[in-house]
């Protein structure tokens, strides 16, 4: 292919893309509406919309009032004819679920707890269940995957998963991308979180968005300008490895005072252990169960259990003052376990924030908690397939 | 205009300035030449570099070898024809040059020392110089300008500048926008000194490249996947007030532990205040002869001089390490009064890197200091200029 021809093709591509995302954002709509809001000629926007339907990728709705009384005919983006799967891997946890394209969950499976040295049987055992989920549904067109950071997207592995090394050994690429008769899109988990919000929020899709993951590690995934920031290789926005104390804790990756260990549900959960009478018996939980238990206490009013999160809300809220001078999104979304303490947390994160940042900069930035279900990295996983199939549709069905 | 015409008209801009950039990056070239690098078709070329000739913006330059042994007619851009004024602002100094298209320095102008309460002078000052600059040499077809950061971009002025609060009650775009017969661009210091790295050094040009101005002020311009990166109010890549210690200095800006505090000319100075024996009378000095004195005692042999660089460079690498993580550029280029510090410093920085930064990731990052003139910063502001000249050229020039 010349590289005008493939121009021309990108072009093409990427205004099939623009249509799918517009009806996906707006619902039914006419070709006079699509046509105005994203630039094109009526005639483009006929000629693609004749093939998508033709490829029952959109249907017709009937009449709707159009401009200038004029009726014209509806056109909607057939949602539930898609399935896609999301798999989030975390250190200990592995989901796998089934949604539409609207984010509508069909099911979700957990795997057992994995542990360091039955990651093999893991990934093979994701293998399967996935094949299955396929087999059964021939509306599955994309698989998903979040993975935790710093993600080598070339090398297609993660270049370190603090107290759960055993992950660096798999590279996603080599397991997954032939493993099934569908694409698979493999994404570091804040980015894919980062995607959910953005699809699935629509307060959230004007101006950047920065996706905070509170999870078993700490992470930050950034839409900017309508693109997600990667840097050159991919391991930008590595949040939990940022240093808040040069003098600080060590961390597995070599540097001192890393955010990740003091406000991780890891780090919290061994807080928890050295103080055994705040959440009696938290050695023998998940991480996240012994965060819920603590977050729980501290509701019903345990001071021991509020000075411990607000502990963490502090080192949450610093991170926070990073990200706003490092990044200076739009949107700060708190997600994943640690936001499970809820609005005490965010209180707490927004007082230190209004006290260590410039008020002029800090004010054009919203701090909120995440609105998606607790499950929200697996919705990222999906999330990262929905977000392929609307951006490169000619990967998903016939568009010549 | 019409949503549709207005993409049409961008995309010749587009090309026009692709054209452009492309003769600026290589040098004399065919029309063949530029068709394939750049992907258009040789009538696309042609039509384009008529109009371009037909301007005297770029000129033929007699028979070269072309492909398969056929000849053809070279084609230059005009470089030494359009000169532009950059102006430097910083805390205390405010310098004014004026450059061709390719960086040569055609004058320099060094303002007198700026304080708190002239400032408004100073404003007058600049005004009357450009004035009386673009007066004499009619070749000057654009100004540019670095200013401190956090620059808010819409309101026009700094949010805040440590130790010289006056300047946030100027607004450049007030003051300065209509101030001259030719257009004015007014950029964040650092981003300014990243766009004179990447225009003036080819070996920084591939991949992404963040410039770490090491001046009175300490701060980061970064462009990423060709684009400079802003954030949504443009004051994103304010390293100077991430917080390297959450118990640490108070700062200006309300945060604790800025690492501005510890590394920056001014921070250095005030160590050297208080440690009077190792620069003698350097009270009376400015911070930039104050930092040159210690330096030139520290490659002297002077222990304590040593020690005391040491402890700035430590900070400056542990910068290093957050930038790594939070931006994971290609290149980092380490630039202004604190870089003359030198080999010593840099190989301090690279040490605390590789210590404190997973192998895999840090490796992919060259880590050295600005082979630009000391000036960097006032050099920087003429990039701005030309950055828009080779981006907007219907800005400068007609067109139609």
């Amino acid at each position: 292919m010349s590289s005008y021809s493939m121009q021309q093709s990108s072009i093409s591509e990427n205004n099939r893309s623009r249509i799918l995302q517009y009806l996906y954002h707006n619902g039914i709509c006419s070709r006079a509406q699509i046509a105005k809001a994203i630039g094109l000629t009526p005639a483009a926007i006929t000629k693609i919309t004749a093939k998508l339907l033709s490829q029952d990728v959109i249907e017709e709705t009937g009449d709707m009032e159009g401009d200038k009384n004029r009726r014209s005919i509806g056109l909607n983006l057939n949602c539930a004819k898609y399935h896609v799967v999301g798999v989030k891997f975390a250190r200990s946890l592995v989901q796998i679920a089934v949604f539409d394209l609207k984010c509508n969950k069909i099911s979700l499976t957990d795997l057992p707890t994995v542990s360091e040295e039955h990651i093999p049987d893991t990934v093979e055992q994701i293998r399967r269940t996935v094949r299955q989920l396929i087999a059964d549904d021939p509306h599955i067109v994309a698989v998903g995957m979040a993975v935790p950071g710093p993600y080598l997207r070339d090398a297609g592995h993660t270049a370190l998963v603090s107290s759960m090394q055993g992950w660096r050994q798999v590279n996603f690429i080599h397991e997954f991308s032939a493993a099934f008769d569908v694409p698979v899109f493999v994404e570091q988990d804040a980015r894919a979180g980062a995607l959910a919000q953005f699809l699935f929020n629509p307060e959230l899709s004007e101006g950047s968005l920065a996706y905070y993951l509170l999870g078993e590690g700490i992470g930050l995934g950034l839409i900017d300008d309508g693109r997600i920031f990667y840097g050159a290789h991919g391991t930008a926005t590595e949040i939990g490895h940022v240093s808040v104390d040069v003098n600080g804790r060590p961390c597995d990756c070599g540097n001192v005072g890393c955010l990740e260990r003091y406000c991780s549900a890891v780090a919290i959960h061994e807080e928890l252990k050295t103080e055994g009478d705040i959440v009696p018996g938290c050695e023998s939980m998940t991480h996240a169960q012994a965060c819920a238990a603590l977050f729980a206490k501290a509701d019903a009013g345990d001071e021991a259990a509020r000075q411990l999160v607000n502990k963490a809300a502090r080192y949450i809220g610093f991170g926070c003052v990073t990200i706003i001078n490092a990044f200076n999104p739009s949107h700060i979304v708190l997600g994943d376990i640690v936001s499970q303490a809820g609005q005490p947390l965010l209180d707490e994160v927004k007082a230190i924030v209004s006290e260590h940042t410039i008020p002029e900069v800090s004010s054009e930035t919203t701090i909120s908690l995440s609105a998606l279900p607790t499950d929200a990295t697996v919705t990222g996983a999906a999330a990262v397939a929905i977000t392929n199939f609307l951006e490169h549709p000619s990967m998903f069905f016939d568009v010549a």
